[in-house]
């Protein structure tokens, strides 16, 4: 096990892109879109987090008038080989029948995508399929991950690769207001779990949690096979670990291709709206690769599955919605999208009180 | 003051119609879209409230199709006597200059009934304008509320008649597939703390709070004001008051027309989605009064104001977002809508999973 422990110099070295600085939120527009929430009819600060994510949205858009319209959802998906310890309620065939579902308009994020009018592409960053899914985007290195609790889950090439899927669905999406990225794998909530119990160096008992619905046994299950992988890869430690490593070792395709998506679209000045548990672990490992992508991250929803308090916690996130769902493929944060919309009409739309002629406070 | 806790035998006498039962929520429908969530493309339950939120309205509704497409918006408009002593960080001259904001576009609820393609009608229930505003309904009783600190804040027939606004707005909205209620009045978080403190035998520092923006002294003084109020008017008693009693004491015309317009929506089987504070005040007053309309309550959403959670607990009331709203207005409520509406597509929308050809749980 000393020997695991060893750095591997060659996992510390991301491609290139990864460390790319993100810009920095405008302050100046910041400051502009605070003046302006203060002076609309309505008692200062008493639209609550509807001004903040309005004022968040201007400062990342370098705007006065923040917008949430056009805000493309990508939905990454993924297979994981630690399916085969029976962690998840339902069988790994799930994730490439889902595949079907997203493209042909029957799953959830597929209603939530119509309805709120933003285009859906769904890419296959490492599911089982031997063909591609027609209506679906096909980039991947290798056909799922390999059983992380045997070996590691990828290789530093397939990870690198799995980043750059992420990177380049940033890249085919074009220009947006916000981008939503949303997930699919039938034992990623197993994966995600052990990604952070190793960033955040807590037990995973902490963090594992009922999935897709697993009854108690299965979590305690779940839970022991987390361990003992964390103690096979010597990534139990107490202190936090290299992400690439943790990523490469119990991490799932999809992801790490989250990871890189999110870091590609705050380097490309994209604000990312957070999903729920898998997609906020993508984000904390995207936080360790490069701090820089911080600001552009907004939270949409707390979910009911058990780890996500601890994860939104270490990132100091204050999420929008508390829902209590914990399906995933991006729900939450389209969810969420519906209420980032509302708050960018009443910061654009509302009249000041000089406009409208309404009095001010009372002297004091 | 003893005089004063003999009952009025007459204020006991609501008009008719307010005790009229409300019709119970569909038992089949309820079960039918529970059975339909079940076999949706998603883990059970994995959607959280927003399934919660469908199966209850397809209940309301009698459907297996739940809507919420039109949902009109009543503001109602009071004026209270009580800010005569200095109990708002506005003067009272803003309930004026906002029914002409509200008509003309200007306000947080208007600009958010444009967006979401809702008709909002503005009630002048009992501001002190002395000549209609353009764009606004007048039907009222009086010209603002008496000081409630020095006599009664309305007359017996002030009081039917303002329960009675609120059932003409709601017979003048038509059909809806649910309906909004906001309110606008400076003073009326002083009005509806008095009113929650008395139904619910609490004390006001318990329930008053910050209301448009008291500082801390401010709040210090509102409190000490409704504790003198309710105390002169002996509904400071431990045990819980007459409604009608209390409303036509300590209430407002505004208060009192909403709660009027939530008895007569519920018993016209259109679901109430509640606002914050004053309306959820208004709608434990319609619950005191008819209790057959409390399955017709949606509660929108957890206010900032100090007393909303100790309303909420008292009507076992769960509210979809958690926003940090102070305002009023409806704008909570309208905020939820788009949630709702989501939560609507989903149920009707998404594929069974015989539908879309997706295994369901493996099997123990």
């Amino acid at each position: 096990m000393q020997q695991a422990r060893t750095p591997n110099a060659r996992s510390h070295m991301s491609p290139a892109w990864i460390e790319t600085p993100c810009p920095a939120p405008s302050a100046s527009h910041e400051a502009a879109a605070r003046a302006r929430q203060a002076v609309l009819t309505k008692p200062a600060g008493s639209l609550g987090t509807l001004e903040a994510l309005a004022i968040t949205l201007a400062a990342l858009q370098a705007t006065e008038r923040p917008r949430a319209a056009h805000a493309p959802i990508i939905l990454f998906a993924g297979d994981h080989g630690v399916t085969a310890q029976g962690v998840s309620a339902y069988p790994a065939a799930v994730t490439v029948e889902m595949l079907k579902n997203f493209a042909s308009g029957g799953a959830a994020v597929s209603v939530l995508a119509r309805t709120l009018g933003v285009p859906l592409t769904v890419v296959d960053a490492g599911t089982l399929a031997a063909d591609p899914v027609p209506g679906t985007v096909v980039d991947k290195p290798r056909r799922g991950t390999r059983d992380f609790t045997v070996e590691p889950a990828m290789t530093d090439a397939e990870l690198d690769f799995a980043l750059a899927v992420g990177q380049r669905a940033v890249e085919r999406a074009g220009p947006a207001d916000l981008v939503l990225f949303g997930e699919m794998g039938i034992g990623n909530t197993t994966s995600a779990a052990a990604i952070a119990a190793a960033l955040l160096a807590k037990r995973p008992a902490e963090i594992a949690g009922a999935g897709t619905g697993l009854d108690a046994a299965g979590v305690v299950h779940k839970i022991r096979v987390i361990e003992a992988a964390l103690a096979r890869h010597a990534l139990d430690g107490s202190s936090p670990s290299d992400p690439r490593r943790v990523l490469a070792t119990v991490g799932g395709l999809e992801i790490a291709a989250l990871t890189g998506a999110i870091i590609a679209s705050a380097q490309a000045r994209r604000p990312v709206l957070v999903d729920g548990f898998i997609v906020t672990v993508a984000a904390l490992a995207a936080t360790r690769l490069n701090p820089s992508c911080v600001p552009w991250l907004i939270y949409s929803h707390r979910s009911a599955e058990q780890g996500h308090g601890v994860v939104l916690d270490a990132l100091a996130a204050r999420p929008v919605l508390d829902l209590n769902l914990r399906l995933g493929e991006g729900s939450g944060a389209a969810t969420a999208l519906a209420v980032l919309r509302l708050a960018c009409e009443l910061h654009n739309g509302m009249a000041t009180f000089e406009e409208a002629a309404v009095s001010g406070r009372s002297a004091p």
